[in-house]
């Protein structure tokens, strides 16, 4: 194993960037604006010219890189195809061979941004002690993850740990935005948090301070009233903690993992949001599967970089 | 690879044995009783002497078995510890450790028998051109298992796979054997089948053939009238693909697999129940997870035997 990676999260307005010893440790991080123009066309070559600055500013020469892995706003292939990512106006390419051709034949690995972000859990943060984790990243939508034996599950057509597309509700008649009716994201994302406090606040005549924020109100204030016991922000809690923990536990007769990870923006509630998925989940789980904890994710926006790292030296 | 290998499927009242070519030819197979007096205390013993006959028979040495794989009626760790098989009266013990010893030390592997068939259909059966699949049998209850890379995934209790037991009914009044309500065992089992029947009968008026039949109905017979088109059978099979499709959608974003292969005595209901299914499943999943296959298993009653032989071969 050669000295140095490369662990690189690319979203859609920035791209963070991580030096790391294939020995784990993170030595410099960095980030870099996505430049999505043009169809995305100068994302690579941008990400390839910042990473030869610093091998130059820190004096690391090609031979002693081992690789580097890069984490992609959609689905990825196990050979490196990434099959569209709509917020980096790509179409569908191999990525790691167009990205290691950029890097002069340098190693590169490439995997789904959630699914990176749970190896990086899995390898440093939230998982570092469990075999197989189940990540649940809870942002804007509802990311996921499977880590089996240290390795991303991708699945057929990179559609494995996409929990956030399982369908929770036959009655709703909003639509998610993969075009599903009733998926686990409307109701446990920040913006399904959001949905849930809406419709509580127009169907509820009980008073609740939620209604003081009216339509600004955001996930974190939820949470917030919630933990000062307004009942309504407990009532939208408890439905968001059912849809979840009802979710978890469909996965868990699916890989029986040793523990779910639960991260992202709206897991900043902490221990509050976990003892309320946690307690579903044991209500719901078979038997068998009774055992798997419920954690918190530790590595917040670094989990992309670690996850990439991860992937080049772990292979 | 040495020449031989054995395949033991154990049941509560059979244990069906084959004899493979580690090349994975099926040479002989037969049955013996299953003894589970004395907490099954000879059941190991017998094994033992039938397969050591069988060498005997065809004048096979010991140095010639690659190894024995056994199926079990329980959740079975990766370390080959069983903890506890109901229907054969044992508690928690490793198999492997014990059975190796019996067997003068040959290679033994266990495994859960539903994970077992399922690999079984996987190497040679439904599942053979499929990188990652799920079987799920149904039976008198719902069985499952999830291969991926041509390995069973056991899960960190031994509870991957249990998709008999994902809850798909808050609703549900009867209680399922695990304990739980509304598991999807309770809906698309034989006996799930003949649940639904039954309860169409008592909350429908409509006519239908099944009431003939009255309480001894079985789920060949619904699936018999519904193929005769008895629109009350047709709404009890609707229903059942329901359930099913949509715990195979939940699946689906978990694992994404390249096919679904369903066995078991319902599955002789044949293409038409497939259909069914599929449909319901193509209607619900997400979009990447759209490209799984549903298909028939093959194997029937042998695919336990050959699972068993495979977890020896192809470790």
């Amino acid at each position: 194993m050669k000295k140095y990676c490369f662990g690189v999260d690319v979203g859609g307005t920035t791209v963070k960037i991580g030096l790391f010893q294939t020995e784990g440790e993170l030595l410099d991080k960095w980030e870099i604006m996505t430049r999505t123009e043009n169809s995305g066309e100068n994302i690579l070559s941008d990400i390839c010219q910042s990473l030869q600055e610093k091998m130059r500013e820190k004096g690391i020469a090609d031979e002693e890189i081992e690789g580097v892995g890069i984490g992609l706003p959609g689905p990825v292939l196990d050979d490196g195809t990434v099959l569209g990512c709509v917020n980096l106006g790509w179409n569908k390419f191999n990525v790691e061979e167009k990205f290691s051709h950029l890097l002069g034949n340098i190693k590169v690995k490439a995997g789904n941004d959630a699914n990176v972000a749970a190896l990086g859990e899995s390898w440093k943060g939230g998982g570092k002690n469990d075999r197989d984790i189940v990540m649940i990243t809870l942002g804007t939508g509802v990311g996921g993850g499977v880590i089996l034996n240290g390795k991303i599950l991708t699945g057929y057509n990179g559609g494995a740990g996409e929990i956030g597309h399982m369908n929770m509700n036959d009655d709703e008649t909003e639509k998610c935005n993969c075009g599903q009716y009733g998926c686990l994201e409307q109701y446990a994302s920040a913006t399904g948090v959001v949905r849930l406090a809406k419709r509580y606040m127009e169907t509820n005549s009980s008073p609740t301070k939620m209604r003081e924020l009216g339509n600004d109100i955001t996930a974190k204030d939820v949470f917030d009233l919630a933990k000062a016991k307004d009942a309504g922000a407990e009532h939208v809690v408890k439905q968001m903690a059912e849809y979840l923990g009802k979710a978890m536990a469909a996965v868990a007769v699916t890989i029986n993992p040793q523990a779910f990870i639960i991260g992202g923006g709206v897991s900043k509630a902490g221990q509050y949001l976990i003892d309320a998925i946690a307690d579903v989940y044991h209500t719901h789980c078979f038997q068998a599967c009774s055992r798997a904890a419920v954690r918190l994710a530790e590595l917040g926006n670094d989990a992309g970089i670690y996850g990439a790292a991860a992937m080049v030296i772990q292979e």
